[in-house]
């Protein structure tokens, strides 16, 4: 039986992208070969990266504004390092939000390169919320922020106007919601949440950022680098990013970001509709920061853990634990979780009503 | 039709491990989830993850010796840098071989770090040969080499006995023979030869080498971050290290290196001995420098080559032009190559001479 899969990353794909992937490393477009032992250079291969990388673009409704879209290694821990070599004067400064772990270790990484400033932090509070007045330096570098956060299940609604370039670790919610994406000047995100499996980085950076530093960089770290090679600089991974393009494909045919965010706040409003109603729980975000991709919540007694907790797996529901620095529980409802895993849950959190 | 796929890399794997992956992301370990969507903290995937590890030291001779085994990012194009952060000292020397392009982009990176010193190169000569007659200075903080060229067909026979560690650059002949690994300080190799689709990177290293050179790393570069986390500091390219697995479970079927080790010799007898019979073609490589996984060739009056290209293209032969570097033509043999198809190529070779 297929699960509901609640995962925060990696993370739920559409089916059709198993059932296609899995048919490619078979088969590939009826050439004899698998998707897995054919040569990045191929014809059919080099066919994916430009369509991969055109997409994302469309989906961003950046075609045409300067940008380049590149998938890279290392994930979204690798960009905290690329982000500062790229963008950051020697000796320059830049602001940085805090509002989660993620944010405080590209915070940390920052600090190889110059001097992060953090104009705003919600870490005293267990980052609950995210901080909303703070002021970024006009002679900054760029300002550095974390649009979802997934352990503690908050969520930028809007983005500062900012006279530097804005930088943004979208991995967690990228492609789930309308944003005026050429707010930014670079934008990067891990593929394992809503983009496709583990292994592939997504970076969209605005190329007149870049060449500016006087800093010398190391090949695989430099961006323009591998703008001219057209994201093949060296083998890239091409498994997760031909199965990152059937997700894109997948996700156009539901309507693009627009058509998808429809479904994310339908989600997202039938389960905290529920956190708020029912008396056993609780959420732990601010109610204007809850992000709509991870709902974290608590059960206001926790002795009613185990019987909850079977209660919600015996329904087929798998994933649902809360990251250790916030417990409880996590419920990430990213773009290819559908609706009725939602409605399951709620009637699961309703069913454990009845039970006490 | 299943193609005889002579691809340099990524490149052909065990059937069995197409068809156990692609049934793995249609549901993994019966577990009602896909493998592109479990998380890498699952204890399934952690299940993977120890088991490669473990294997990869097994196969290599290496278990109980102080070496750990790392599943990272980036490629080897991302250990060229590496490197020389974790194991060069400040301002430091490292002695680098040169025999071909891999050995010298290593050497570029190397120059954000201290100094590579060149101590042999054979490029001069476009890397026909391996240079044998040099000496590694005792106060360089490693040697690297490079023990396989893809593009030129050559491949290191022995290895220096060194005063300082050896690092070595495995991508494209790691798990194809024996050797005495425990010579080396630092392996390094792409997965996508030998072991696995492109989107990992093997290191394996010795443990008591790191932690020298006073300098602090980022996080990301920094090999004892990686060892600590168990190789999960972030989330690892989780398909690409589970089809790695398969791979390395079907080496220990084979009978291990040792076991394909006599495969990878009786393939490469049977090319070369055509090469050096048949009076259309010759080798680019020095004889004694010939590579059991890439056999480089030229045809010695090139208008034969339309003739030759047609031939081998409709035996069902694929990935069989050579680098640009080179031209003519490269037959890679990897590991899962079957020798029937080394057989049909030799006769599609006397099949030209018949024709001329």
């Amino acid at each position: 039986m297929k699960k509901h899969n609640y995962s925060a990353g990696p993370c739920i794909l559409p089916q059709e992208v198993f059932e296609k992937s899995a048919a490619a490393i078979l088969d590939f477009n009826n050439s004899g070969l698998s998707i897995l032992e054919i040569s990045h250079r191929s014809k059919d291969f080099v066919a994916v990266m430009e369509e991969a990388r055109a997409l994302v673009l469309e989906l961003l409704g950046l075609q045409g504004k300067g940008y380049q879209a590149l998938f890279m290694h290392g994930g979204a821990s690798l960009e905290f390092l690329m982000v500062p070599y790229n963008l950051m004067k020697q000796n320059g400064k830049a602001a940085y939000l805090d509002t989660g772990t993620w944010a405080n270790n590209a915070i940390k990484e920052a600090r190889f390169f110059g001097e992060p400033m953090v104009v705003a932090s919600s870490k005293a509070s267990n980052y609950t919320f995210i901080p909303k007045d703070f002021a970024i330096p006009v002679d900054d570098d760029y300002f550095h922020c974390t649009s979802n956060n997934t352990i503690f299940g908050t969520q930028m609604k809007s983005f500062p106007e900012t006279a530097v370039p804005m930088v943004c670790d979208m991995s967690s919610d990228i492609f789930s919601r309308t944003i005026d994406f050429s707010k930014f000047g670079l934008i990067y995100a891990g593929a394992q949440k809503n983009m496709g499996p583990a292994g592939a980085t997504l970076v969209v950076i605005k190329e007149e950022l870049l060449g500016r530093t006087g800093r010398e960089i190391p090949s695989m770290l430099d961006y323009q680098k591998h703008i001219a090679a057209e994201s093949m600089y060296n083998t890239p991974s091409v498994f997760p990013i031909y199965a990152s393009l059937l997700t894109l494909q997948w996700l156009k045919g539901q309507g693009g970001i627009a058509g998808i965010e429809k479904v994310n706040e339908q989600k997202a409003a039938l389960l905290y509709a529920e956190i708020d109603r029912n008396p056993l729980f609780r959420g732990t975000a601010a109610v204007e920061d809850r992000s709509i991709m991870n709902a974290t919540f608590l059960l206001n007694d926790e002795s009613h853990a185990p019987l909850f907790d079977s209660l919600w797996k015996s329904a087929g529901i798998s994933g649902l634990p809360g990251h250790r620095s916030v417990g409880g529980y996590r419920a990430s409802m990213y773009n290819a979780l559908p609706l009725e895993s939602v409605e399951l849950l709620v009637a699961v959190m309703k069913e454990l009503e009845t039970k006490i």
